[in-house]
């Protein structure tokens, strides 16, 4: 198998590599396990921690060129997990940025992908920020996507981009709806959701969070272990499995922003519970806001994808995959 | 009001130029009606019987041409209607062109209303083709967009522009799903329901015309008087009636192959109902089955928008629009 990750340095990225390089193989078209024989990553900065792998090579350019993406996606590719965008906040403060990397980006990946001629398989992350506007509590599959954002509206775009192109049998393509990913290592970043990890990361290293939404605010959340899980499920299915739509949903744990605080007290004390202020901030309240709260995931569950078990579960899997493996 | 069509030469937006001129007022921002003082039409063919009227210049030149657009939506334009488009077996046919035509043309149209300003409204023309894989036998207002051609994918992605560039506050917009358009007259184009006007038009001329669909296919239907009505309604009604959704699909007469020739006969007789000759085609029966049969329209009823009443309605409009029209 050789695969390439575009947008590889960001954490999802970071953490599907080392996953990949983990397990060894992947499934080929006929569905068989196949052994990966190369990773091909690009990114726009540089890649942190990069594993010391013969399989692993890293490329440093922007997903909007042309050039750069053809020569990584080169002849023998079988696989690309497309991950570069501009977030949330990020997308919304400069539209011409955001389009060009979410939405022409997207284009010049599936173009390369096309140019090949062997219809790769093709993984593209989506959000539930797809999702907005008039809705109700509990979103149901085919509901439809009437994102409140420019971020959102990009990523719905790449989807259809997604199902058209595979259905003119030119890649194997599969879009997940990512949900709020929590928890995040590292530093705060663009998107408007940054606090949902803040508010347990740095509790848990003694500093303190501001929290810019109400308690009362709902979050469909999933850990990063939970994702990166998704992503090879979301490449291995067979083309069978997803029917007229290769877009879906993943499943998520639902909860409030108290209960993710009430979470954080139960697996680390009152005293990480007291680091989180509570510091209305309407901008990102009302971003926040145009989310979906809760997601019904019947058509991802009877396909296989998991949602964490708890709120103690994704802070436990943050410990283990993160704090205590930097801490070796 | 200075008023642009883009694909103006096409049969609606002749009947279009047609009815702004006769009606002569738009309504303003404001919702008050003003006096219509330019019409600036664009095409990439030329525009057939061009009305002599001082208010109306034409351009010959392409949507995706941005210096062309942005000298067309000048300074001062208050209104643009966006009719520029690959039809469905013409964009299933060439991939580049119907990206380039229905995708970057769009984008092209909505920077230059942006570059404008002034926010103005820009009515789109979507259609029904934006659904398709697994649909229930009714598709309820909210239903998701899984279109299953290249046009409809290209065309949903044109609603969520018109959504996103509405919600920045660049344009004011409103994109209407077009049910099937019968009955068209002139020829027949490349578009795969085409046939749905020929099997009317042909024989009200005394000549045989192909069905290449069988007669218990379902179709939504929509008149060309009750269209452009449409299109005059979406541009006048206020913000305020949109909601969080700019998109939606008109209220169609929806009915089998068989009612659209029994209505034929019913109008025209037994002689004319026999000229309709079915012959199957498996890959126009493909394409129509990918579209929905049915639409529940209670949100556009509910504005204002209206179907025709039956199949005669529709027939007998298209003898007085356009057959004595053109007799006369």
């Amino acid at each position: 198998m050789q695969i390439v990750i575009v947008g590889a340095a960001g954490m999802l990225g970071r953490k599907l590599v080392a996953a990949l390089l983990k397990r060894g193989t992947l499934a080929r078209a006929d569905g068989t396990q196949a052994r990966i024989e190369r990773v091909a990553l690009l990114d726009n900065v540089p890649f942190a921690d990069m594993p010391a792998d013969p399989r692993v090579t890293f490329t440093e350019g922007d997903v909007y060129d042309p050039t750069a993406i053809k020569k990584l996606i080169a002849p023998g590719t079988t696989s690309v997990f497309h991950f570069a965008a501009v977030v949330s906040a990020g997308a919304e403060a400069d539209l011409e940025l955001g389009y060009r990397v979410n939405l022409d980006g997207t284009r010049v990946v599936l173009d390369a992908c096309r140019a090949l001629g062997t219809c790769p398989r093709v993984v593209f992350t989506s959000s539930v920020a797809v999702y907005g506007g008039d809705m109700p509590d509990t979103i149901p599959d085919n509901f439809a996507l009437t994102p409140q954002t420019s971020y959102g509206t990009q990523k719905a775009m790449g989807e259809l981009l997604i199902n058209d192109y595979t259905r003119r049998g030119l890649i194997d393509g599969r879009a997940l709806r990512l949900p709020t990913i929590v928890v995040r290592p590292g530093k705060p970043n663009l998107a408007a959701s940054t606090f949902a990890s803040s508010i347990i990361r740095e509790p848990l290293s003694g500093q303190d969070a501001v929290c810019p939404v109400g308690p009362a605010t709902m979050m469909p959340l999933l850990s990063p272990r939970k994702a990166v899980e998704a992503f090879l499920r979301a490449h291995d299915l067979p083309p069978s499995a997803w029917g007229t739509n290769r877009a879906l949903h993943l499943p998520s744990l639902d909860v409030s922003v108290q209960e993710m605080a009430e979470g954080l007290k139960r697996v680390a004390g009152a005293a990480a519970y007291q680091r989180i202020k509570w510091q209305p901030e309407p901008r990102i309240q009302k971003i926040v806001e145009t989310w979906p709260g809760r997601l019904n995931s019947k058509r991802a569950r009877a396909m296989g994808f998991e949602s964490d078990a708890s709120m103690e579960a994704i802070i436990n899997a943050f410990i283990e995959d993160d704090l205590r493996a930097n801490a070796r």
